[in-house]
């Protein structure tokens, strides 16, 4: 067992140069050929791993936390002529079908971090495309509030996944394009067959980028935009800059160990018992003061990273029980603290939290949260954990300390892709629900049968019932095709509006799933499989 | 070859019985076991196969135009203690992936063909199940605008399909359950992992059915509640009554032909000429003497039926040349003919022109529209045919003949499954333009470099360059992989906004087609393969 190290630091980037200039901050891409993920290709032309995408996602939360005067960030690249290539084919080609798919996920979300820290932090993204922009790399640019392109007569952006490879552009390139620039559709169609993209002036024409800058004005311009860009921002409370030390956790095949996350692996019976500790005591006076130790934002930044682990070195794991832990008057304490907290730090831990649930709901395994114990705590921003779970089972206890609480956390801070609050979409066909279960929250502890006739819990047991009821569904559930789950909860868990970012998870991931597993692609024919071999692929031209 | 007919009477129907009295209708599902759509299962217990749906979609297009007097549609089984089973698994079991998928959308296709009737034709459908309605069977409930379940202390609704055959509830059953009756999510969860379903009062409570009746009383109360949504339909104008007779196409392997529509298929070039000719003259004064015979009616269920038979009949044909032939000037007429006409009639014909241009919309096959001759005739609803494809070309001749023109059939009146009409799709990115086409197309043709400069025409070009092009990219589009195509055209063709519809296509429909090429259901060990045999299935069971 080799686990993934989804922590890094710009000290130790391989394939990323963070620098910092006042309000503006470059991030350029230098992807480093011999250091790939995993052995067994090479990193030609700033293509991407999953090692280049986590360094990547570590530059915007550092950003967002260490550098709150950036305004501005140039996404860009130090190769002559080209910008990225894109996802590694080579990476694509010998990956599992089930680590394609998280690492698509994963490259999702962080294209996604872009755009969150540029509507909700003051934070501009402007695409410096001095070079050929292909696929994965083109989708990085579209993630990005701007996008130059040099006009050398050559530099192109281009999506060339399905002619060339067979596949979609599936990092939200395709959803992107029509819904997000609003690409005409018929010129989208066209762009995404045309192997060899297209550049200068239809590339602006038609959408794909913003401006044209002559090789010769491109330092300058792209300064001058990067300016301008950072100026555009709103007026946010920024700061104080907090340092992010790496969490550290102890990992091995039967545990993950945090200071407030613990996740006990238990591979025969495929389930993670996942418990969040909540706060030892109150809050601080000063949240900035306490900085990476605060609870609300290490408690998930634990978290964060534990999911990602589950994803990536548990695969066999179907079902996570979610349990927490403590005391819920801190939580409560906490919450209350970070709703009043008027400074950048704190809004950025909020974002933070709110990042770290949609990566929750995200996650496709089973997810159970049960409150069964004395010291359950789902208060809050925890029991937010509990809304985005599949169901929450209550224990029933007759002295009623097996309780929910609610927050500010609660209230339309924390909404879903979707752009519903956990609580609205829990009560889409009951929307005056919401509303009662605040105001019943504001006044106190919710103990299980009060929490089941509310709607909060789905299964609230006496003690006689509850542990066999429970053992039993978690066994059923364990039992069932990991595949019809997945498919399952996708179409469960987000009801209501789509948004961008649910047709990306929803609709454009659905499809290249399907794709990735079709003999087109990766069958030994395919054309995922032959890239880069004197083979031509050949096609099964069956439509569906 | 043995095309598929998708073309019957209720004369001829095996698997339904359709009964009128008044303003009630009864459509009752007796299918015939050893009657299935091809020969290798039988049709046990009301399982049904597309057989019994192109029954269900005929009867329910012959309610709208032969029995315009029908406010209620009660829908229901003969069969003691079972409503209906679901889709045939056996059939599922031994049908290619493309089938499948076809099967799939055809049944998705009908059941939005009830609440396309429910919502537009005052016509409401009630689900009245007098004993366990299963899988695919809850499905069709679910499409109707209530439904009632006996209380026989028996008698269940059912999702069975992801703990018993390792697939979804893929005919739009999940998104109904959350998004349409909006069951609140825990529980649907929790109800689509109970095999045996849900009956009584917890089936009630958690919103799966509207209502319980106990045996004793269940013919007179759903006499009484077909009445009441009788008496519940908006007054809108009904009929006259249109009797609609077979079309009768000649169909080979290498054409397709009906007196409006042909279709010429190179199987070589996987390509399909399809051509649908305007109106031989003016409209007639009276639409609804006309009948079936009406152009505007005549040619779209010419259309239709050959899509159906592309879908089915020739799957490996990836792309469709779409042109129209006849007068302009002939197709405003027709079309300012139907929307002045306030008839029942007049509705019944353009919402099935509506229904018909969703079906292409729909259909996974490239569609290049082409107008390169002087008789093209891209106008009002026939320019929604071109709206619909992925690109226009558009030949530009010296004199204007090739041309475009605008209707009330563009302004809204047949809008997307998204909800836009095919302009406000088409820009989506520059909405001021839907108002200056209209506006322009008022004031007569529009020819090819205009066409280009407003943004209709994908490509115009003149005659040195048009063939060349147009082959090189038929033949282009042909060669890529039909699966990366038909992701890639599911994601550009709806732009916007988000329906149940597109919920069910895009989202729902994706995560079926992924499910349906996995081992854990479909291969040698899985639990779609051996259902019904002895061997248990055996799971892969890592999680993406």
């Amino acid at each position: 067992m080799d686990p993934t190290r989804f922590e890094t630091h710009p000290d130790r980037y391989r394939h990323w140069k963070l620098t910092v200039d006042g309000a503006i901050a470059r991030l350029v891409m230098q992807v480093d050929g011999d250091h790939p993920h995993r052995p067994g290709y090479e990193l030609k032309l700033n293509s991407y791993d999953l090692s280049v995408d986590i360094e990547l996602a570590d530059a915007i939360t550092r950003l967002r936390f260490e550098h709150p005067e950036v305004k501005a960030c140039v996404v860009t690249a130090d190769l002559d002529r080209v910008v990225c290539s894109g996802a590694n084919i080579y990476m694509l080609g010998q990956s599992s079908h089930s680590f394609k798919v998280n690492f698509c996920k994963y490259t999702n979300e962080t294209r996604l971090y872009l755009e969150d820290a540029s509507a909700h932090s003051g934070l501009g993204f402007l695409a410096a495309c001095q070079g050929t922009t292909a696929g994965g790399g083109y989708e990085l640019a579209l993630a990005c509030d701007e996008i130059l392109l040099v006009d050398d007569g050559n530099s192109a952006v281009s999506f060339p996944e399905t002619p060339l490879l067979a596949v979609l552009p599936g990092t939200g390139g395709l959803t992107r394009l029509v819904d997000k620039r609003r690409v005409r559709r018929d010129r989208a169609d066209v762009f995404c067959t045309v192997a060899e993209g297209i550049k200068g002036k239809r590339a602006r024409d038609w959408g794909l980028v913003d401006a044209l800058v002559p090789r010769s004005k491109w330092a300058a311009e792209v300064q001058a935009r990067a300016q301008a860009l950072a100026a555009a921002q709103p007026a946010l409370p920024r700061g104080p800059a907090v340092r992010l030390p790496p969490l550290e956790p102890s990992i091995s095949p039967t545990a993950l160990r945090y200071r407030h996350v613990t996740v006990a692996i238990d591979a025969a019976a495929r389930t993670a018992q996942l418990t969040i500790a909540g706060p030892d005591g109150p809050p601080p006076a000063d949240l900035a003061a306490a900085g990476a130790d605060l609870w609300d934002l290490r408690a998930f930044r634990e978290l964060d990273d534990a999911l990602l682990h589950l994803r990536f070195d548990y695969p066999e794991i179907g079902v996570i029980v979610l349990r927490t832990s403590g005391d819920r008057a801190h939580v409560l304490a906490h919450d209350a603290a970070l709703d009043r907290d008027g400074t950048g730090f704190g809004r950025e831990v909020r974002l933070l939290q709110r990042r770290v649930l949609k990566r929750l709901d995200n996650t496709a395994r089973s997810i159970f949260a049960v409150a069964d114990r004395a010291d359950s705590c789902f208060a809050g921003i925890l029991l937010e954990t509990a809304l985005a779970a599949d169901r929450l089972y209550m224990l029933v206890d007759g002295d009623e300390q097996v309780a929910l609480a609610t927050s500010p956390a609660n209230a339309g801070q924390n909404p879903t892709a979707s752009g519903l609050s956990r609580l609205e979409a829990r009560f889409y066909g009951e929307p005056g629900r919401v509303e009662q279960v605040l105001a019943r929250g504001a006044e106190g502890p919710i103990a299980g049968e009060e929490a089941e006739r509310l709607g909060l819990a789905t299964i609230a047991l006496d003690d006689i019932d509850f542990a066999d009821e429970l053992r039993i569904a978690i066994e059923e559930r364990a039992s069932l095709s990991p595949d019809a789950l997945t498919g399952m909860e996708a179409s469960l868990r987000w009801v209501g509006p789509e948004t961008l970012e649910t047709k990306i998870f929803g609709r454009l991931s659905a499809w290249q799933n399907w794709i990735f597993t079709r003999a087109n692609a990766t069958g030994e024919h395919g054309a995922l499989t032959l890239y880069g071999r004197p083979e031509r692929p050949s096609f099964h031209f069956t439509r569906t």
